[in-house]
C-alpha cells in the first residue's frame, strides 16, 4: 500500500506544495512545529534515510538545503533547524522547521493555521524559490 | 574565540571521540538524548548549517551519514535520528541519535552515563567503524 507520503505526491491527498523535481518533492507539513515547517520526501519509497543509497541520500540532504535556504529568507526565523525521525511515517522525510525557540524542535509544541495562511505561507516560499 | 566544539577538536576539552578524517569530528554528545547520541562537527567554525558551501555539507551529512549506520549497527534502537539545531552552540553539529521512543528526540528527555559507559559506548561504535 502507498504510503501516505506516496498519495501526496502523487495528487490523491492535496498538499501544500513548495518544490518538486524528478526525485523529491516538497510540502508544507500540516500539523507544524512552527510557521513554515516544511517536509522533503524522496518520490521513491523507503523506510529510513540512512537505507537511501548514498547518492539518493546526497541528493535528498542538497534539495533540502535549497528549500531551507528559501524558508530562512521567506519566514521570519533566527535560523532553520532540521530532523529526521521517521517514527510515525514508513517514508523518508527531512524535516525544516524556521526556529525562533527550542520548542519548536521538540514536536510537543504545535501551531495552528488557518487555509489561506497555509496558502500564503507556501507562496511565500515558492517565490523564494522561483527568484 | 574558539567554541567550545573547536575546543574539542583541538583536544583541549576532553572528549569521547567517534570518528574523525580532515575536516570532520565525531564525539559522544555528554549530555545525550540517548546512549549513542553523537555529534558530528566540521572543523572549521561556522555557525548556521546552510552558510557552509555546499561542498561541505554535503560532506558533513555524507560523514554523518557513515557514523550514523555504525552507531545503528552499534546500538540497539529502532533507527538513528538526525536533528541540526544550533540554537545553544554557535558551531553548525549534526546530532544523531538512536531512537527506540519519540522522547529521545525532544532534547527534554536526558539520561546518565558514568564515565565507564560513556567510553565503552564509544568503544562498540568506534569498533563497528573499524570492521
Amino acid at each position: 500500500m502507498s504510503s501516505i507520503f506516496t498519495k501526496i505526491i502523487k495528487g490523491e491527498i492535496p498538499s501544500y506544495k513548495i518544490a518538486e523535481d524528478d526525485h523529491f518533492y516538497a510540502f508544507l507539513d500540516i500539523n507544524p512545529n512552527a510557521k513554515g515547517h516544511t517536509l522533503c520526501v524522496p518520490k521513491k519509497e523507503e523506510d529510513k534515510i540512512f537505507d537511501l543509497e548514498e547518492s539518493t541520500y546526497a541528493a535528498l540532504m542538497l534539495f533540502s538545503r535549497k528549500v531551507a535556504i528559501a524558508l530562512e529568507k521567506a519566514i521570519p526565523c533566527k535560523r532553520v533547524g532540521v530532523a529526521v525521525v521517521g517514527l510515525e511515517v514508513p517514508h523518508v522525510h527531512v524535516h525544516l522547521i524556521p526556529l525562533n525557540d527550542m520548542k519548536e524542535m521538540t514536536f510537543n509544541h504545535k501551531v495552528s493555521l488557518s487555509r489561506d495562511e497555509f496558502e500564503a505561507t507556501a507562496a511565500k516560499i515558492r517565490a523564494v524559490l522561483q527568484s
